[in-house]
């Protein structure tokens, strides 16, 4: 019995030029995907322009499942989605590619096996391939301008898997070997420019030094210093001293 | 005065192939952006190879901004993203484009000007470009396998914008003019079934009657039926039986 794998079965259908074949499988791969089925190729099987397209996501291609109907390369699903840029007088429930692929990963983690069909560069999937799915994917694009090609349509269905399978953090920071500034460091900052900036008569008049020594210090704790940006900042502020005393 | 526009700028910076640029502005303009500017192309400006790759998209180019510098394409920007593949020995922030675009919509929402820097095609953005970025936007692909293109960058990022200020339900279903049935209407689906089986003598044995029925009933519940499907399965039922009567 064969287990279920762990991430969704994208299948071309009937595509056309080699060239785009190729690319999807470097989509699938930029996102980890590597299951891929062929309904038909119109060039057959093998196909050269494929895998120089490819290039380093070959392994995609060598591993692709060739099939001559959709039905067959879709037999052992339990779900299926079919992507289409039109709305059809179908009654499917049409899935965002956010929301489709959130639902393949609960459905993977539950142990099924889910497909999503890709049309044919121009003309997209007919009516016969539709019927067998599921539910449909509508990437919501503009109205006035819909014109995603096949692989950028399977790039942002491939992106939506990993963004709903693979935790990242929304920001973080690379300090790349340069740490934060403690708070104790930047506190010693923000004395040794205030009390130059005393001397040199910088809070003045008397009655504003208060608050401008406070929008100061307010100033650096703002700032997102790395330790080594605090070592800079006194430097150069010791050496601005030193030329005007020179 | 400039009023914000109220959408991201991206900038190509240094773009190779007319191709390129051309596909970059469909990528925008599928997921509604039209504000582009160009940082010193290799090939000059305007480019024919890039009206023609446009296509639909020619209003990108059309209004695009030529600039020398990066420095000059975002002057008016008051925060600026950098896309790298990479990881740098710099301490900027690495946002997803989901983050990084949900920061561009709260910052354009209150009046500021953002800007997403894209390097060449080949060498990416150089240390001078991104040290004048606030930020660095980093898709979560592959560790194993990055290749994304110039025009893939632009269209994850574009989508992600739209994905953060357009609201699309995440499942919708299209009825297609076919209401979907209410809830008498299944249940005289489910009587008819019951009755006919009964007279059929499908609840057998006796003992079993009970949960078989509740299974069935159950079965009708859970299908996602238009009022449409309910009269072909009363009439799927009828001509079952007339031709078993005939």
């Amino acid at each position: 019995m064969e287990l279920p794998a762990a991430q969704p079965l994208f299948v071309l259908v009937r595509p056309q030029m080699g060239e785009n074949i190729g690319a999807a499988a470097r989509a699938m791969y930029n996102f980890g995907l590597t299951d891929m089925a062929l309904v038909d190729p119109r060039d057959g099987w093998p196909n050269s322009r494929a895998t120089a397209l490819a290039s380093g996501a070959g392994r995609v291609l060598d591993a692709a499942h060739l099939h001559q109907t959709t039905a067959e390369a879709i037999a052992g699903c339990s779900f299926v989605f079919a992507t289409t840029a039109r709305s059809r007088d179908m009654t499917n429930p049409v899935y965002t590619p956010e929301a489709a692929m959130a639902e393949a990963a609960r459905r993977i983690g539950a142990g099924q096996r889910v497909g999503v069909l890709f049309g044919p560069e121009r003309a997209g999937l007919e009516n016969d391939d539709i019927i067998r799915a599921n539910a449909i994917i509508n990437v919501p694009v503009n109205p006035d301008f819909a014109s995603l090609n096949l692989a950028q349509c399977v790039l942002l269905t491939a992106y939506e898997w990993r963004r709903q399978t693979v935790e990242v953090p929304g920001v973080s920071t690379h300090w790349a070997g340069q740490e934060p500034a403690t708070q104790i460091e930047v506190e010693k900052l923000a004395d040794h420019y205030e009390q130059r900036l005393d001397e040199a008569g910088f809070f003045f008049p008397p009655h504003k030094a208060d608050p401008m020594k406070h929008s100061l210090r307010n100033l650096w704790s703002r700032l997102p210093l790395t330790a080594a940006d605090v070592r800079t900042l006194h430097g150069v502020l010791r050496q601005l001293l030193r030329g005007r005393q020179g």
